[in-house]
């Protein structure tokens, strides 16, 4: 077999046989296939593209690169979560908690921050003490003993991901749709999941930027799943304008412990609500999806899930006060606001713009080997059709050092559109798959 | 400028500005752009293609890689020929010395045998003595007293070229019309020639195999050249069976050394003919081409052509005997006879597999590094459209070893398609660009 003839194949848009795939990402991840000939692969892959078969395949042999987590020890069905990656999105604190309160088991193997999008471990880091290198047996003792851990990806899950990830990303060849389905599956399956909610965000904030785009790579997904015997749903969400009001990574916390108090802003607290049905229904907590629905309402009510995170912050050494008390949070010191530039309607927040600006100024990284400013941000003061005077606050970004903070607030200044008629309204879930 | 942002919009079918074209040759040759993403960018080129300006700009930044070769030292009109490879394509080795012996300035640079085709210098080295590798001064003087030489191109011409070449030799990018065009027109403007006569091939012994991509690669080839003040013509001509009926490098001058005395086969002669006579009207020896047609028959007819090309033989050490006496050349041990599995018509003689068959047994290269042998090849007895008996000879495949040879044979014979009725007749010069 010949890794030339493997790639002019695909660029001829070729099926491969699992056989020739296999031999590609082992190959590769044993460092007997050159980063040049990858990187041709799957820019041929970007456009002569992969069908279900293929990407199981290629998604399974990545899982078997490195070594996989064992939760069988662990009894109940696990259920993950997660998003292709948003601005704003911090609905994994807030779906995760809850539905833990509604007693499933939830194993969160979370990212971190990505070009203009946040990560969930970054948020939680910014809680003062929290921890979350658990080994792989405290990770199984706390799903014991609260339902709920989160954990970084450590180096050992699905290798093969990392090392074609880190090249896709210099080799323009991120967006490709297989791709993405593979890479994140790959990481899922690894972790010993039963069962996965996709969050598939889509718009000029996602990676994805068109819906026909992003049900494509959330029927893929579901049909890697379904090829591993594992119930993934995906939901396709709008990412057009940032989720909630708050970018950034304390402040996002924040966010949530207004959101858990159910204070938090609507379109944030219908997400995760929604998110956490889908977990509690595929966890078999319930036996319908309604009855998970009105399961999660009553533990946001109730106060369930705000206790669940506090509990669950606790216990990975963070200090659980900062969800009442935000002064014990990093914060910035000083604020900058953008102001209106004429009376209006919001027709358009640029969600990229928001993240990449708040990436700058230090919430985000721009090499993986960066630190993130905890303290900094955005706070939106309006969302998408909203009525603003001129003059009116539209955001304020909080930041800690002078440095890129003009080339940030232009940038932010840019995302926002005020024009004279109201904009349509846009809906914030969009489909459903699987 | 970064250069996966040059790739993702190459990726998008975006045309680079000449700063950002010559950005990444520069950057590549000189090693600072890894060979992943140049992979990446040359398969995004594959699909994203490129317009006569960047292909034109790519050619100029592989030119300045490298020295340029000066013949201005050598008065008149340079012409030289270019073929883009076929399989029994000894036409340089014709319509080189004709056009000579019409006064036109020749220098030939050559190319070795790549994949199924053959390369002139292979064959000229067949001859025992024959020297390629000439100095720059040699080659000027040999110019001003012959007309003509012949000479390998040197690793100081275009190196980008040539470490792009083997890049895309593993990535499967050879096929790129635009990169076939820049590779070609930055080796042949290297080389100080004034004009250009280009055969395109097409067809299944051709690396491209549709007109519509051969007329294209001609017209970039074309438009290359006048961005560079060089007058450029190219003749798409049929590569669907060999040409003529040798295939081999010594089998191959054989055949040469008929078809200068006039006793060659009908296509390659006509080719010749014409090709030669694109020479002498590009070289401005006569005011029309009609003219050039005229003397480049007469200069056949008359023996000129041949006795130049003993007198360029013998001027380059090889003994110009060879082609009065053919067991002067290096011989084959063994000869293999392909029969004809019934009676009718031959429909097709796949070149692609004549010329695969041929390099299995020795006269190609799997590498670079391989040696030729000589003496081995392939001669057909029948050509598209002959009428044969049940159990006639197609071809015999001329071996100095076993090795292989079966295989061989097992192509050769699938390369024959012999049919009940005639098939049509092709064109052998399908169109005229520029």
């Amino acid at each position: 077999m010949r890794t030339v003839d493997l790639i002019r194949r695909k660029r001829d848009g070729d099926e491969l046989s699992a056989e020739e795939i296999t031999f590609l990402i082992d190959q590769y991840s044993q460092g007997a296939i050159p980063d040049y000939q990858m990187s041709a692969f799957l820019m041929a892959t970007y456009f002569g593209d992969m069908n279900d078969q293929e990407v199981t395949t290629m998604t399974r042999a990545m899982v078997a690169s490195g070594s996989t987590i064992d939760l069988s020890s662990v009894p109940g069905v696990k259920v993950d979560k997660h998003s292709t990656g948003g601005v704003g999105d911090k609905t994994s604190l807030i779906a995760a908690p809850i539905a833990a309160a509604c007693g499933v088991l939830v194993p969160m193997m979370s990212g971190r921050a990505l070009g203009h999008t946040g990560g969930t471990l970054d948020k939680l880091e910014s809680i003062p003490g929290f921890r979350t290198n658990l080994t792989a047996e405290e990770f199984r003792e706390h799903l014991r003993m609260y339902n709920l851990a989160f954990m970084g990806q450590t180096a050992e899950v699905a290798p093969a991901d990392g090392k074609l990830y880190a090249l896709r990303d210099v080799t323009g060849t991120i967006e490709s749709i297989p791709l993405i389905a593979s890479s994140i599956m790959s990481k899922k399956l690894a972790e010993g999941m039963d069962a996965l909610v996709l969050d598939v965000k889509v718009g000029a904030g996602a990676f994805l930027k068109k819906q026909v785009d992003a049900r494509k790579a959330a029927q893929l997904m579901v049909a890697i799943g379904r090829r591993h015997d594992k119930r993934v749903q995906a939901l396709i969400t709008d990412m057009n304008q940032p989720l909630g009001y708050a970018v950034g990574n304390a402040l996002e916390v924040m966010e949530v412990s207004q959101t858990l108090q159910n204070a938090g802003p609507t379109d944030l607290t219908r997400l995760s609500l929604e998110l956490a049905a889908r977990m509690i229904f595929l966890g078999r907590v319930t036996m319908t999806l309604d009855d998970a629905r009105e399961m999660a309402q009553r533990k946001l009510l109730d106060g369930s899930g705000y206790r669940k995170f506090k509990e669950v912050i606790k216990a990975q050494g963070g200090d659980a006060n900062v969800l009442d008390r935000f002064d014990l949070l990093p914060n910035a010191t000083g604020a900058r606001e953008i102001l209106s530039p004429r009376n209006g309607y919001v027709s358009a927040i640029d969600a990229e713009y928001v993240g990449l600006a708040s990436a700058m100024i230090g919430a985000g990284r721009a090499t993986k080997d960066d630190t993130v400013d905890p303290a900094v941000g955005v706070i939106l003061e309006v969302k998408v059709g909203q009525k603003v005077d001129a003059g009116a606050v539209l955001c304020r970004i909080y930041h800690t050092r002078d440095e890129r903070l003009e080339e940030a607030a232009e940038l932010v200044e840019d995302a926002f559109r005020v024009s004279a008629s109201a904009p349509e309204e846009r809906e914030l879930i969009l489909e459903v798959v699987g």
